[in-house]
This record gives structure tokens, sequence and C-alpha cells, in this order.
């Protein structure tokens, strides 16, 4: 979160309660160390952790098992210049539990692409961070300078 | 970009031509040593860079003046589980040269949130990245193991 940018921030029940209304978002991560960034769908668990599906194999699982990530997700209305962004920030790590693993084939995200052998990642919200600017040039046109 | 994750690669040009039809992207960078990602609105130049203008002040300009970053947008159609991300991977540098400033007041991306004192980002495209998923469930889910 970044503050005087001109965003309301959103508390931690406001930011997961706008993350549970929808199911794409983006992780965030270090790749050959640079910044790397990939669009996922997903799950938000009670605890505000986010569960993914993806597979075993993926270069993705190799970079983000045992790293701290971050997710983020958003709506941005262009004409309207509104919106939202939540950010998750925590340990991303593979399900490894047998029972757990088989709780979530069944429970879990659904795959937009089958793959032989999946696997799920958790991440654990450690900071979870949100910001929402409603109608960015009406409310904050007027009274500011240009 | 990762392979083998039942995606199609783009290339440069698809890349930046999907990249020009948006205006809002995600910039991906460190700040105290944790992934960071923020949504912004955003101007494509013809070399590929991207112009981001932001709050001269702000915290998000001392995070990613000099530093490599990436710069990420897409469109996802979750109904017909279908979709395009593009990636800007380079170095972000805050315009200082007066005349290009001047020039960019006026040529430049418009902010969402007026500030008094206004830099402009730019992002150099040292890596450009895209890939597209055309029908998940339908095109991938007849022919391969579920």
């Amino acid at each position: 979160m970044y503050r005087n940018d001109g965003f309301r921030e959103l508390n931690r029940q406001e930011s997961l309660s706008r993350l549970a209304q929808v199911t794409v978002g983006r992780i965030v991560h270090t790749r050959d160390a640079l910044p790397a960034v990939l669009p996922v769908n997903f799950l938000l668990e009670e605890s505000g952790a986010v569960l993914l599906r993806t597979s075993a194999s993926s270069e993705l699982v190799r970079a983000v098992d045992g790293a701290v990530v971050a997710f983020e997700a958003d709506e941005v209305d262009v004409a309207a210049q509104s919106g939202w962004s939540v950010v998750v920030t925590g340990s991303a790590s593979v399900v490894t539990d047998p029972d757990e693993h088989e709780r979530l084939v069944r429970t879990g995200p659904r795959s937009w692409v089958p793959w032989p052998v999946e696997v799920f990642v958790r991440i654990e919200p450690e900071l979870v961070t949100g910001r929402e600017l409603v109608g960015g040039r009406t409310c904050y046109g007027v009274s500011l300078p240009s």
C-alpha cells in the first residue's frame, strides 16, 4: 500500500471480501532473478489463503514453492476511472499431504487447462492490503490543482 | 513465459499489439524486499516502452526508479476461459529531461488522480513476452487426459 496517492486503503476484511468476488488474479514472483507475473484462476479459502491448481511439472511451481510471493486481483472501470486492487503477500507452498490433496481435487479451484499431474499451491495471507479509487476524476479533480 | 503449460506464446509484435489495446496494467517491482504489484493506467510508446504518470513524491517512484521491473496487462474472459497476458520487463526510470517532460505533459498518459507535481516513468521494453489461451476448456479438454 502506497500512502498519499489519492486512493482509499481497504482493511483486511474489505480486501478479502473484494477478492472473493473474482476468480482470476496474478501471481507475482521472482524468476531467474527478474520480476515475473502470471494470471491464474484461484479459489479464496476462508482463512484468506489463495489456492491455485496447476501442473506438477510447471516452471511456476518450481519458481514459487517455498518462496514469498504476492497475489494480486483487481477490478477497474476505465470509463469511470474507478476500481479496486487487493494484494495478498505470503509464503507459497505445494500441498503435499495426500488426504488434503484428495479433498482439494474435489473442492479446490478447477483448472482451465487439464494436466496429467496437478498440484495445489497455497499462498498464506501473511499480509493483505487493498486500495480503492471511487471515480478518480470526479472525486479528486475538483479540489486539487491539476 | 512458461513452457508446457497449454498456452500459446505470442511473439513480440503480437504482444505489443495486444498491449496497445488496453489502458490499465500492473507494475511489478520489489518493495522492502517483498514482491509488490500496483495497477496503473499507461501509454504504450512506438518503441514498446511503457509510460506511466504519477506523483513525484510517491513511494512507487522511489521503489522503481532505476530498477528492473515487470509491467503486465491482460484480458481474460472467465466464461470462455480464454484470454491473453503480456509482460514487458526492463529498467524503469523517471524522465528527467525538461523538454521531454514538457512534451509528455501534452502527449503522455493522463493521470486518474491529479497531483501537484507529476513525473513520467518509462519502462524500457528489454524483454517482451505474451501468452494466449483460446477457450481453455473446449480446446484442450478433449484430447488430453483429465
